[in-house]
C-alpha cells in the first residue's frame, strides 16, 4: 500500500506560482479621450439649428445607430428640424403631416403650449431631480394624484418609470410578486416594450431578438392573423376564443397564472378592435381563477380612442394593473406610469416593488405630464376626439371600399389600421420581411404626397395627433389616397 | 367490426353549443372616470408650490409607491420644495448637503444653468419629439458626435436609451446577437439594473425579485464581501482572481460566452476599486477567447472618478462596449446611453439592435444631455474633480482612522465609500436585511445634521455633486463626522 502524497507537493506548487504561467498578456490600446472641449470640433459651439444637411449627414453615418431597424437606414431618413401642430418640416424645407403622432405617441401635436413650457421651465428652476426612493416632492403628489383620479375607483397605487418597456416591468414583477405565481398569459399578435420581460410578454417578431425569460405562454387573440375563427356570428367568435383561453388557463395550472396581460386595444399588431363581449369574458374569467389582470395601455391610454383609457370600451371590465405612456406626457419627457389595485398596493406598503430606476418619478418628467394631462382635460381633448372620430371613420371607410389593395379597415377614435390584400386575397407582405417592391414603393409615396409616420406592412396605421381638426384629417386622407393609388397599382390590380 | 360514428354527433354539438354553459360571468364594476377637469380636485387648479404639506402628505399616502423600497417608507421622506447648488431645501425648511448626489447622478448639483435651460426650451419649440426610427434631427447627429468624441477611438455608434438599464438591455441584446453567443459573465458585487435582463447581470439581492433569464454566470469580484482571497500581495491577488474567471471561462466554454459584462468600478456595491492589473487582465482574457468587454459606466462615466470614464483608470484597456447613463445629463432629464466598437456597429448597419423604445434618442432628453455634456467640458469639471479629489480623499481617510465603527474607505475622485465594522470585527448589516437599530440611528443621525444621501449598510456612500467646493466638502465631513459619532455609539464602541 503506497502513501498517499500530502504536503510535499503542495509546498512546492505555493512556492513557485506554476499558475501565473497561463495568464494572458493585454496587447494596450489607448483610451485617452478628451475631457475638455479642446479636441472637439469647434462646429459643436455653433448654435442649435446652424449645422448643414451634410454635417448633420456625415454625424448620423459615423456615430448615430438605430434600434429595430437596420442602422443603415437612417441614412434615408428626414432630418426634422421644426413642428407645428399636426405638422412637421425637414431639412430641406418639406412639409409632412405627421399620420401616426410619430409612434402613436405625440398625441398633442408637435407645438408645446406656453402651460406646459413654463412647468418644464420652472420644475428646472425649482428641483431638476431627486431620487424617488430619497425624497419625495410635490410634483409627485399631484401627478400620481390626479392619475389616480382619472382612473376608474379602486386603482390607486402609481409610479412613473422612463417608458412603456419599464412600466411593463414593474407590473409584471409586481403581479408574480403580489400572487406568488410566475406564469403571464398573453397574445401573440402583442408588443409591451423591448426590455427582456416585456419583450418576452410581446407576442410579434421582436420576441426572438432576446433570451426568454421564463413563464410567458402565448395565447391565440380574438383577431387571428391568418383567418377567422369558426362560429356564424360575433358572439360565437367570442365565446370560441374565451373556451380557449379558458383551456389554456387550466393546462397551464390557474395556480400557476399569475396574470393575464394583454393590451386593451393591440395597437402595433394592427388596432385589433376586440369582439363584443370578449374583454368581460377574460375578467370575468380571472375572477373565477384568481388571476390579475393587467391592461397595458401604453399606447391607447389618455384619449387615443375617445375614451380617457381603451379598456372603457369595455362595460364593466375594470382591471388590477394599467399602464401607459406615451399619451402620458404627449412624449415631450420620458415617462411611463403603472397604476394598481388598493389591494395590491397594501400588498406593497409592506414588500417591495421589486423593480426600480434611478429616474423612477423624475420631476420634470413628471411636471410635463402633469401640465399635459390638465391641459387635456381643460381642453376637453377626448370630447374632440369623440367628436372627430365618426368624421375618421368615413374617410378609413372610404379607403377600404375604394382601393382595392385594403381589404378592411378598423378604427376607435383616432386610432386606425388599414389591412393591405393581394389579389389572390393573401397578405402581400409578413411583418418581418424586409420591404418587398410594393410596400416600398407605397412608403415612398407615402413620404412624398406630405405624410410622415409608422408603416409595418400588411397594416398601415393612421393615428394622428388628437389635436387634428376636420380640415386636416381631410388633408390627410386625400394625401392617404394618393399614397394608396400607387400601392393599387403596385399591387397589380 | 362496429362503424366508427362520424357526422352524427358532430352535427349534433354543433347544433346546441353545450360548451357556451362553461363561459363564466361577470361582476361588472364602473370603469368611468372624468375626462375634463370636472370631477377633478379643484387644488390641482392652484400653482405648483401651493400645496400645503397635509395636502402632499395625503396624497403620497393615498396615491404614491415607491420601488425597492416597502412603500410605506414614502411617509416618512422629506418632501423636497428646491435645490440650489449641492444643496436641497425641504419643506420644513431644513438645508441638506447631498452627499451622494441623489443616487449618484445629479452630478452637475440642483442649479441648471441658464444654457441648459435654454437648450431644453429651444429643444421644446422646435421639436419636442420624432420617433428616432422615422425621422433624424440635429440634436441627434451632435449628441451622437459628442459622445463619440470623448470616448476612445474606435467607439463610434451611439444609442440613447432613457435608463441605465434599458443601456443595457440594449447592450446585452447587441452582445449576443453579434457574437451569436449567449452567455454574460457577471460579478456578485454589481448593479446593472431593475429590468430583466438588467437584474439578471446585476448580482445584488434585487436580482431575487425576478425570474431568471437563462445564460448569467455570476462570477467573484476581486473585491468579495467576506474575506480577502488568499495572496501575500495585490498582484498575487489580482492574478488568483483571473485565473478564477479564466478556469470559469473555460468551464462555461469560451464558445458560449457572448460578453464580459462589469463594472469599471462597481458602484451601489460599494465603490469597488479594482486591485492593479485586474481589469488589464479581463481584457486579456476577452481577447485570448474572443469575448467581448462591455463595461458599465452608468455611475461612473462622465467624470466621476475624475477621468472621464472609470476605465481610463485601467492603462491600456478599451471596452467593446460602455454604456453609461446619470452623469450624462446630470439627470436634469431621463437619458441614457450605449456605444459600441466600430466593428459591432458596422454588423448593426445591416442588422437590427434587437432593441428599441419610443422615447429612444428622445430630442429634449438629448438637448439637455448635449448642453450638460458641453458644459462640464467647458468648465473643465473633470479638472475640477482631480482637484478636489486629494481633499475629498484625506477626508475619507480621517473618517475611517478616527471612528472606530468605520473599517476602512475607499476613494476614486470624488466616489467613496466607507466600510461599517462591530466590535467583533464583522459587518454588523447585511446588504439585504431591516434597518438595525444601529443603522437606523445612524440614518436618522445623518438626516438630522442636515446631510441627504443614499445609504446601504454596511456601506456608506459618499458621493457629492462634482461641482462641490473646497469648504462644502469640509462642512460634509464636518456633518458626516457627526453622524458616525452616533454610529460608534449605536455599535457599542
Amino acid at each position: 500500500m503506497s502513501a498517499v502524497p500530502t504536503s510535499v507537493g503542495r509546498a512546492a506548487t505555493r512556492g513557485s506560482y506554476a499558475w501565473k504561467k497561463t495568464l494572458p498578456t493585454l496587447k494596450p490600446r489607448s483610451n485617452a479621450a478628451p475631457t475638455t472641449m479642446q479636441g472637439i470640433d469647434p462646429s459643436h459651439n455653433q448654435p442649435m439649428g446652424s449645422w448643414s444637411n451634410e454635417q448633420i449627414g456625415a454625424s448620423v453615418k459615423e456615430n448615430v445607430m438605430l434600434t429595430w431597424a437596420p442602422s443603415k437606414m437612417k441614412n434615408n431618413l428626414p432630418i426634422i428640424t421644426h413642428g407645428e401642430g399636426v405638422y412637421l418640416w425637414d431639412s430641406n424645407g418639406k412639409k409632412y403631416l405627421d399620420w401616426t403622432s410619430q409612434a402613436v405617441c405625440t398625441n398633442g401635436g408637435h407645438t408645446v403650449s406656453e402651460n406646459i413650457k413654463s412647468a418644464v421651465a420652472e420644475q428646472l428652476d425649482r428641483t431638476p431631480f431627486v431620487y424617488g426612493g430619497m425624497a419625495m416632492c410635490e410634483v409627485r403628489a399631484r401627478l400620481s394624484n390626479i392619475i389616480s383620479s382619472v382612473l376608474p375607483e379602486g386603482l390607486t397605487g402609481c409610479a412613473f418609470p422612463s417608458s412603456g418597456s419599464e412600466a411593463n416591468e414593474a407590473a409584471i414583477t409586481m403581479a408574480r410578486r403580489y400572487t406568488g405565481k410566475t406564469k403571464i398569459i398573453n397574445w401573440y399578435r402583442s408588443y409591451h416594450g423591448g426590455t427582456t420581460n416585456s419583450l418576452e410578454a410581446t407576442g410579434d417578431f421582436r420576441r426572438w431578438y432576446i433570451q426568454p425569460p421564463p413563464g410567458f405562454v402565448k395565447a391565440h387573440n380574438p383577431n387571428p392573423y391568418f383567418f377567422e375563427f369558426a362560429g356564424a356570428t360575433e358572439e360565437e367568435k367570442t365565446e370560441m376564443s374565451l373556451l380557449m383561453l379558458e383551456e389554456q388557463i387550466l393546462y397551464e395550472g390557474a395556480d400557476h397564472v399569475a396574470c393575464i396581460m394583454l393590451e386593451s386595444i393591440p395597437g402595433a399588431a394592427g388596432v385589433l378592435t376586440l369582439p363584443e363581449g370578449y374583454m368581460q369574458g377574460v375578467r370575468a374569467l380571472c375572477d373565477k381563477y384568481g388571476i390579475l389582470l393587467h391592461l397595458d395601455e401604453v399606447m391607447v391610454g389618455f384619449g387615443r380612442t375617445g375614451n380617457m383609457w381603451g379598456f372603457q370600451h369595455y362595460d364593466g371590465v375594470v382591471p388590477d394593473i394599467v399602464t401607459s405612456a406615451k399619451g402620458l406626457s404627449s412624449s415631450i419627457t420620458p415617462i411611463s406610469m403603472v397604476a394598481v389595485s388598493d389591494k395590491m398596493m397594501e400588498f406593497f406598503e409592506e414588500n417591495p416593488m421589486g423593480w426600480g430606476s434611478t429616474f423612477q418619478a423624475h420631476p420634470v418628467a413628471m411636471a410635463a405630464a402633469y401640465a399635459n394631462i390638465k391641459e387635456m382635460l381643460s381642453n376637453d381633448v377626448i370630447g374632440h376626439v369623440q367628436e372627430m372620430a365618426p368624421i375618421f371613420e368615413a374617410h378609413m371607410k372610404e379607403c377600404a371600399s375604394s382601393h382595392p389593395s385594403i381589404k378592411q379597415y378598423r378604427a376607435a377614435g383616432l386610432f386606425g389600421a388599414l389591412d393591405i390584400v393581394s389579389p389572390d386575397g393573401t397578405q402581400p407582405h409578413h411583418f418581418n420581411a424586409p420591404r418587398t417592391e410594393a410596400t416600398a414603393a407605397y412608403a415612398k409615396a407615402f413620404n412624398e404626397v406630405g405624410l410622415i409616420g409608422l408603416f409595418r406592412p400588411p397594416v398601415i396605421h393612421i393615428a394622428p395627433p388628437l389635436i387634428i381638426n376636420e380640415a386636416e384629417i381631410k388633408e390627410g386622407f386625400e394625401k392617404q389616397h394618393q399614397a394608396l393609388d400607387v400601392l393599387d397599382k403596385a399591387l397589380g390590380y
